[in-house]
């Protein structure tokens, strides 16, 4: 049903790369342990790219949008109609994503892989077969057939991302009510309560966050979502389009060994669904930022990641990951040209 | 008994920049506060820069480094000797701080304010009294001459930084022995006791962090140091050099109207003695990083400062402010450049 490349494996990191590296840091002018995640972050960097010298200066940014149609039931404070317009202000140059790849050097590419918008827009690549999903309270919010071809425009825009060299990637986001599907993806693949995911997305009050989460009650049941539920049903069930392009984006990006900076709720849905269809993609996710969205705790939790950040961002588009990129630079940085106690003479500890 | 130039005030922050610029954020494309803990920081520079368009692009990296009488004590897993090679290395380019200033794009000035080096060095600007402190638990680490020296050599740091464009400083430090020093300061000024504050430092161990406890403890009662010491009189009984020269440097910067970003542990209890000696240089400090020293979270605690990252640093040197100082940029960036809902023409929220 979903299209055969997704169950690809990816390849296995290189340990020896990784070994060496972790002697690496033991030798560099600090004492070991003394730069904390950020030297992990630098090992794990050189065992996934198969490198003496981890990098991360060549990223790129890729944003997916899309609209969603339980828009239609008042899920998100803001109107449906802004989904188009903040597109066109990513490529505009005025948005936070925008604002965050210029100052880092990162290109940035906009997809739109199924908005509402019915005419090409300047600086956006469209790759969609519909426009918007259907109201996944109501009836299933996508075919087979358009899953599939959101996971492939996934991997389409990273076939174009690495027509340059990407030391990583990073995926964004933008589609109202996209926290709902979010929610509803993760509590499925939890098995949790649509309560315990639930949060208040761009500014949904107490009442709104309820409604949310009797929504996708009511979906699961009306769609048969059990424990048994498979990945693929959950997805076609619940949506979204650019949910399930960064899904296809993650696995291909892994399968190319590109290791990805994972953004916040949205991102984190994809990327927790990427891993129950294909687990071998799951060593390539490094998780940039614990975002303020209830729920987001809980798909780290069970894909085994620790964010880098806490900075209580809630605002998606792939901003939370380009905030850490920076550290993800300088923790590679550090590991290639620090001075090994040896090269700057400097004696080492009394017990070593 | 110390400077006169200690205790003058340091300039009021700007309310009107202060509030323009949390109106500005609520204009710009997303969700007020979505953008989380970078708007606060992007509204306080504003505020004490007096700037409509806040910045931390031009950044400085001094670091001061000395030794520590109380090194003779075993009180470090390194020994003496490494405060100088280190220093070399700052100077040589081959430390963390050194690899982080050349990809920060920073200044960094390295400070010799009283190591054991009888020469000068290349690379190091010598500006010393005295040749380490006396060991803290026989006799004061220094007098009054040698802390009022060491406080104005900061001064005369901060004085040479601000020939240039400085927009936010950071202060670094090296001292085989100086989270001792450290714990001995914050346990004297926050009247808790020394096996609350005292960490591992470079790598000791429960046994020797015993045994730096113990010190902390006799010197206290040797220096007469109970409720009522003055922040001067624990200052020159405890030590060090390079701890008062960053007091100095903290509370001189404060008075030019410069923000700081305070790195972890031995610059944290610089900052707690600097906000004891002149509490208007409080709202200049931003925290970068929280340690994995113990004691650091106290420290900040009790100025009211909550650090940006977590990651478990414990090198000094003002790593972990440089670490910290791109989130910094991009929250300038973030609130410079971003488009406004009306320039953008994106509806905003249905209720606003």
């Amino acid at each position: 049903m979903l299209p055969e490349w997704i169950f690809q494996p990816c390849p296995a990191i290189s340990e020896s790369h990784r070994d060496a590296a972790e002697l690496r840091q033991s030798q560099l002018t600090k004492p070991t342990g003394a730069l904390g995640r950020l030297e992990q972050v630098a090992i794990d960097l050189a065992g996934l790219q198969h490198r003496d010298r981890p990098g991360a200066d060549n990223a790129a940014v890729i944003v997916f949008a899309a609209d969603h149609g339980i828009a239609a039931k008042g899920v998100s404070a803001y109107p449906q109609e802004v989904t188009v317009a903040m597109m066109a202000n990513f490529a505009g140059g005025g948005a936070a994503i925008s604002v965050l790849a210029r100052q880092l050097g990162t290109s940035l590419e906009v997809v739109d892989v199924g908005t509402l918008a019915s005419s090409d827009m300047a600086g956006v690549v469209s790759d969609k077969c519909c426009r918007g999903t259907r109201d996944f309270s109501e009836e299933p919010a996508m075919t087979a057939e358009e899953t599939a071809f959101a996971l492939s425009a996934g991997q389409r825009a990273v076939m174009r991302a690495v027509a340059g060299k990407v030391d990583i990637l990073i995926l964004g986001e933008m589609g109202i009510g996209n926290t709902t599907s979010s929610a509803a993806i993760g509590a499925s693949l939890l098995g949790l309560a649509a309560s315990q995911l639930v949060g208040s997305g761009s500014g949904m009050d107490a009442r709104g966050r309820a409604r949310k989460a009797r929504l996708i009650d009511t979906a699961q049941a009306r769609h048969g979502i059990g424990p048994d539920a498979t990945p693929a049903h959950i997805l076609c069930a619940l949506g979204g389009l650019e949910i399930a392009a960064i899904c296809g984006a993650i696995i291909a990006a892994a399968q190319l060994r590109i290791p990805l900076l994972i953004d916040g709720f949205i991102v984190s849905a994809a990327a927790l669904m990427a891993t129950r269809l294909n687990p071998s993609c799951r060593p390539y996710l490094l998780a940039s930022h614990q975002s303020a969205e209830q729920g987001h705790r809980q798909m780290l939790q069970a894909m085994d990641l620790r964010p880098l950040l806490s900075l209580d961002l809630r605002l998606g588009e792939g901003s939370g990951a380009a905030v850490a990129l920076p550290l993800v630079r300088l923790a590679c940085a550090l590991h290639n040209d620090m001075a090994t106690f040896a090269e700057a003479a400097v004696p080492d500890r009394d017990d070593g």
